[in-house]
């Protein structure tokens, strides 16, 4: 075993920084995870650099080499955030019954595909006209077309509002969105790199739909009829355990086919959704989902590197793809909840505006294969931070007194207006 | 964010073979930590492989060199298995009370002390007689003293054990013992570098005393007296988030002050048992408990290095060091034990038995600075192992019976023989 104290402090000070983050966030009237981003931004390694720098035991099992350390140090807390992650879509997905889901399939896919479509477009047309490359101004759309759902999850179960029809609309997207933009990302980077295997890339397109199918149909029933088997396990709280191996079993399966693991993870909560009643997963995966979560939140705000934007033309790109993020998903959800009220359309449109990770997955890997340069890079996370931070008091200020209303509609004696 | 699947695949596999092999072990009346252990041994990279070997994407990311890759996998591995091992010693404080604790105190003393004297003694003498140097015996002999209790605590609550006379010495034999060990490798480091610092290593020993003496007499009173407040926090679930928060704070400082990591989380534990009731800490935190600590047993079993012991005198000496290693706690706890009944005596001496993660971290500073040889850390860790392996079926064996025995004693109708 390695000395890890190091590592312990940092991890420490993440922990409790997120939680007395979130707390004031709370006390001031605002959703928690903005606190736990922001004191992430504060304590990170480019403001006040409480966190993020290998101590010199880490540098040395690594002979010195600094940059080793810090890379590794970085890969750690991704891990914890991933898992983090993992557990907060698990979660969701625990929460979302397949029939709810496909009852808004079909509205769920449009606003999937418009929600990429409108961004793209946008993101695309802007970085080129600033005399970008193709490649780099694809890279840059690319990133703005993946919904982070997981912010908005955080946000829609906080004020109690995940089994609203919006919500479900929005989880739908996200997984439509997600598929999408991840194979838009292969085909950006099958263009980025040397030769562009086509072939490839529709077996990848294959094996991720048939992922989701399988899941969705096979597994929801598999559950469903022979969960009642797991009681038969000698191991303590056995069927909370497979719980957790089915989650850590279709994330890494997802990322193994080259979806983002938090589909995987989305994917095994809906599956065990058919036994929740049964086992209490919800109830008992819950203290999982305190612990891990806030490492997430946290650890994606220690990677906003504020020194960039002193050039002022990086400023001003940042705030026009911000812009075009958010007006993107804003048009194409609009336009995709033709039929339904405007506060509901705001909503959809609104619950797909946060970037989070999935933008700064796409950025690494586009500046990992060189075709993007540090400057872009530094666009895109600030774009995925700051539709991060924008979304959920949106969220929450449009679903005021919604609940009132939903319950009142849901009441048989009223007409359906 | 990285991309993280390779690792993900890894963890995935890491817990999935730990509850099956915990399972099957449960299945042949064993303790299911054996198999955690085994199964790690079989999966990890000097057996099959399946895990611990970096994919390209991870080699990539520390340009291409594929050592670094490989020591990042390792620390991300080390790093989760610290926090199972810390949320382990955490729960095992939160069934630890002070008074308890104190009620043994004598004996558990007595028990660290000499379970210490005796396998140092052991261990320096049979590896300086093969003609190694004064301070590689020293570091040997050094990772032979400290108890892993983290292994026997498991058994201990495994077989509805932990309340027990025995299991109150054997804990606070480990604290006495821990920080002693600590101590004397801090003593054999000072010796193996260049310069030797008295002052230095008596004002770690002076933090070390103070840091128990505080959380055990100052912490548990302030959690008794105030924890109430935690109520009026505002984040869901407040009271299990703030012990988290304790638990990762204490074992960073305890790290920070140059003891184990284990100690701190054990002594956030024993201060929170003062509002276990209250909160129902030990309900909330077992999911966390069930989830990570696997991950510190299988991932011990990934250390073994099988082949260095094609050597034959490599594995006499192993041999020899696990025979000492395991007669000099059985001495020592059989001797510190003087009035209490043979088998009381056997099961102290073998709770002390295990070496684990101690060990092993003994070993690994050894290596780092230089004193012990390859071979000699081969021993350390085949040791390590081995008393780990052979403590738990012993302790089962040993306490066949006991509760019953235990139960019928406390009867007030029964006399006390």
């Amino acid at each position: 075993m390695e000395d890890i104290t190091g590592i312990l402090v940092d991890l420490f000070v993440l922990f409790a920084a997120a939680k007395a983050a979130g707390e004031l966030f709370l006390r001031i009237r605002q959703p928690p995870i903005v606190g736990e981003v922001l004191v992430g931004v504060l304590i990170g390694p480019h403001a006040l650099g409480l966190v993020g720098s290998p101590d010199s035991t880490l540098i040395q099992l690594f002979g010195g080499d600094e940059e080793a350390a810090k890379e590794a140090l970085t890969i750690v807390f991704d891990v914890i955030a991933g898992l983090g992650v993992i557990i907060l879509l698990f979660f969701v997905g625990l929460e979302t019954r397949l029939r709810d889901l496909l009852e808004v399939g079909r509205r769920a896919s449009l606003v999937g595909v418009l929600g990429i479509v409108f961004p793209f477009a946008l993101g695309f047309g802007l970085i080129w006209v600033t005399g970008r490359s193709n490649i780099e101004s694809a890279f840059v759309a690319t990133a703005m077309v993946a919904t982070s759902v997981g912010i908005t999850a955080r946000v829609l179960g906080d004020i109690g509002a995940i089994r609203t029809r919006e919500a479900r609309i929005i989880l739908g997207a996200a997984v439509v969105d997600d598929i999408l933009a991840l194979l838009l990302l292969a085909v950006v980077s099958g263009m980025g790199e040397e030769q562009f295997d086509g072939l490839e890339l529709g077996l990848t397109a294959l094996a991720a739909v048939a992922f989701v199918v399988f899941a969705a149909l096979v597994g929801t029933r598999v559950i469903k009829r022979y969960s009642f088997h797991l009681e038969r396990l000698q191991v303590r709280n056995a069927p909370f355990l497979v719980s957790m191996i089915v989650m850590l079993g279709l994330s890494a399966l997802a990322g193994f086919i080259g979806l983002a693991a938090i589909i995987g993870a989305f994917l095994a909560g809906m599956m065990l959704a058919e036994a929740e009643e049964r086992f209490d997963l919800e109830k008992q995966a819950l203290p999982v989902y305190e612990f891990l979560v806030p490492f997430f939140f946290v650890v994606i705000g220690t990677k906003v590197q504020l020194s960039a934007f002193k050039d002022a033309d990086i400023l001003a790109i940042a705030l026009g793809i911000t812009a075009l993020a958010i007006v993107g998903k804003l048009v194409g959800g609009g336009l995709a909840s033709a039929g339904m009220t405007a506060r509901s359309a705001a909503i959809v449109g609104t619950g797909m505006v946060p970037r989070g990770e999935v933008g700064l997955v796409a950025a690494s890997i586009g500046s990992g294969i060189g075709a993007i340069s540090g400057d872009m890079f530094a666009v895109v996370v600030f774009m995925s931070i700051a539709t991060t931070l924008v979304a959920p008091p949106a969220l929450v200020w449009l679903y005021r007194g919604y609940r009132y209303e939903a319950e009142r509609r849901e009441e048989p004696a009223l007409p359906e207006l």
